[in-house]
């Protein structure tokens, strides 16, 4: 038995499939992942919810695919933080960052983080799978542990996304070079004091 | 007595001046501030370079406008680093930081920004303004206090080019939101720490 497509994906009218994608795109950059259901999507794209389940599965893995982003890091991050505990965290976070990034989807990555980076109308991508994806997952994993979670999560997503540019998009060196190690003994401890950092009197 | 542009910078023919940011641009772009000569990019725009001398004045100035920086960060951190000690120098690094990017040439600054980070050809405007007026400033202020100034500048740039994304590309909150005194208190450490840990073995 042959798969149309080796994501995985279910195979389908590809007019109905890429309808149902650029109907997802506009809602979810809107009015957000959280906003617009499933039904919404598939008012606006003309065809039955029953479809959208049928090509894409969950409303999770809908927008994955209208992102273009070939790796949720959803699961990549509880299961990193499932792997130990929270006072070391932030060197097995960067084990696993780089481990995807000089990985074989690196380069459908920077594509899609150059998208989201270039245009004001595309910063939803990072912007919601940071909230929905990333927050999202270390509040189900860390949520009885460490208080402030969204607070902690926009610092250390600002580490991350900076070595993102300094790393893969501008190529600095040594940091373009440098071995997962290296990165996790010098960017590590950052992560961990933002996971454990005071932050009561900046939560919104 | 009237300037014809309020930056200061010497009126022209425009077609003159034009080209000599284009061939400047394309020079720097492909072999690096430091190997291309006043006396190349004359020749590539097929001008005198006197003429360079009497539209831009230096070399630093001329980079300045090829790649459309409002401000120029080499006298910009020179002045933070000179303003006090290495220990706490993180959190003067962020307030100033945070004035500049704040300021009036927010929107030109971000425009730049965007650009270079949307096309790999495009990348060379923030790796040079690194390379050339950040590292080199770092270094010429720091040399005597501080060892492998490159590689601490590496670490910081990414740390800071991470929360130009976070607060300004993407505003996500509540980074977006903070004071200079709020976000030199959370950031400034992590500076501080990459301007102290030990790098001798990842200088390359």
């Amino acid at each position: 038995m042959v798969r149309a497509k080796r994501s995985g994906r279910r195979s389908g009218k590809p007019d109905t499939r890429s309808e149902i994608l650029t109907a997802a795109r506009a809602l979810f950059a809107d009015e957000g992942f959280e906003s617009v259901s499933m039904r919404r999507i598939a008012g606006a794209a003309g065809v039955d919810p029953s479809l959208i389940h049928h090509y894409f599965g969950s409303k999770d893995e809908l927008f994955m695919a209208a992102v273009e982003l070939p790796v949720d890091p959803g699961p990549e991050i509880a299961a990193v933080l499932r792997g130990g505990g929270v006072e070391d965290a932030g060197e097995r976070i960067m084990r696993a960052f780089v481990a995807i990034w000089d990985g074989p989807h690196s380069g459908k990555l920077l594509a899609v983080v150059r998208t989201s980076l270039s245009k004001p109308g595309s910063a939803f991508i990072l912007r919601q799978t940071f909230e929905h994806r990333i927050v999202g997952t270390i509040e189900e994993v860390l949520g009885g542990e460490v208080d402030h979670l969204r607070v902690r999560a926009g610092f250390i997503a600002s580490q991350i996304f900076g070595l993102v540019v300094a790393r893969y998009i501008l190529k600095i060196e040594p940091i373009a070079s440098l071995g997962a190690e290296d990165l996790a003994a010098a960017i590590g401890p950052t992560i961990d004091r933002y996971l454990t950092m005071p932050v009561a009197h900046l939560a919104p």
